[in-house]
């Protein structure tokens, strides 16, 4: 793990940093206890680690909760280089959404985020790999998927799956819920909290319960509100989930 | 409004009242502000008043919130005689879950909740007409209704779509949202929030997400927890959602 740019503001140490082709970006407190709980966080599909959302939300879990919060770009992402594959899946993507073509719009999605995440899910577990090797992060900090929408969630469905690391996830909807999707989320049985934006234009509402109910967790929250998966705005969203449960952890430490 | 008993412990005094043939009980702190926001609890069907769970609950928003709590007995139920239409449906009832029969156990809950729903929502305005006198209550004590599930509900919807002073509501699960019910949420345009017991063992899950989709309210969350309404644990439930809706309006007085 190489840091390339640090900075520091308003109580939050930012830095930058390489590990082989990923590119990613550790958020922490100027100053705090070691093996803070650390959150890892994804972006949605065509956006990076630094969207000004998931800036302000990974701030937010510094400041207020003393939190870590690391993200990465998805592959063809961000900082990182894209392929012919992940041109033309770009473009495939342009054409069906000007063509109106929904069905070639949801298999090209779906066809991609399945490659994307096959390439993004052990990239991840090489990241928590290099984050153990730090001091001050360790293997003993609690960790917990933070969400994001669209990709985000379509590569943390597998990596929550896969993982033992990872205590307890947040998913949100804007996505389609193909097989894969459904076996790996048959596979979670750490805590779950499901955000859906109940008028998505693309997704299917009924696919996207189907995805609540496949995850085998005793503990999941189904958590709807009006609006599309961009317009939506959260209300009486359940703040402690990731709390509640990586903070029984740090003290178990 | 005739006051029968009071008492009072653990900072809560409790009274009981009879209004007409209605029969109820209001919860309030033992020193408090007057005025204070007012929540209306609707028992479940072939409950009363003062179920445990539900003087517990009242009890909390005392104790917590400084709140008011009224609950009134639904018709033929708790302290009201029963009627031989009351015998009749509860007979009935117990037939068709004797029978295995959901289709006339459906029937037969819709049917009696609709006349239910008919006499309470007039009783549930007597009864707030009859506390809108009281001048520790008064007509400036913002109201909302604090749910109860299956018949809880199906009052519930009736009247917050008639009843402009309520100014949020609780709704639950467990009941059949025939068509009457979703007319009614359809003229609901106050906060909702509608919790789903994910798994319930009579009611069907799509038309509990008709019934969810049908409030006309901009402001509204659906929150749903594994298990039957009988056996469901809510995690993560916003408890904020009738403070923050009544205490604006408390502080506007």
């Amino acid at each position: 793990m190489h840091f390339t740019v640090e900075t520091s503001s308003n109580g939050v140490v930012e830095r930058e940093f390489t590990l082989g082709e990923i590119t990613g970006v550790i958020w922490s407190p100027v100053s705090g206890p070691d093996h803070a709980p650390l959150v890892l966080m994804g972006h949605g599909g065509g956006l990076h680690k630094k969207t000004p959302a998931q800036v302000a939300r990974a701030r937010d879990l510094v400041v207020t909760r003393g939190f870590t919060v690391v993200a990465i770009d998805a592959p063809g992402h961000g900082d990182r280089p894209r392929s012919a594959a992940d041109e033309q899946a770009r473009a495939d993507l342009r054409e069906a959404v000007a063509a109106g073509d929904n069905a070639r719009f949801r298999s090209v999605t779906i066809g991609y985020a399945t490659a994307l995440a096959a390439r993004a899910v052990p990239e991840w577990q090489m990241t928590l790999d290099a984050l153990a090797t730090l001091p001050w992060i360790g293997a003993e900090a609690p960790i917990g998927y933070g969400g994001g929408i669209t990709l985000g969630t379509a590569i943390g469905i597998p990596l929550t799956a896969a993982e033992p690391r990872i205590r307890a996830a947040i998913f949100g909807g804007g996505f389609f819920p193909h097989e894969a999707l459904l076996a790996a989320a048959r596979r979670i049985t750490v805590p779950v909290q499901f955000l859906l934006p109940w008028d998505d234009e693309h997704v299917d509402r009924s696919a996207a319960l189907a995805l609540f109910d496949a995850f085998a967790s005793p503990e999941k929250t189904l958590h709807a509100n009006p609006g599309d998966h961009r317009s939506i705005r959260w209300v009486g969203l359940d703040n402690e989930f990731l709390p509640r449960h990586l903070s029984s952890g740090a003290r178990g430490v």
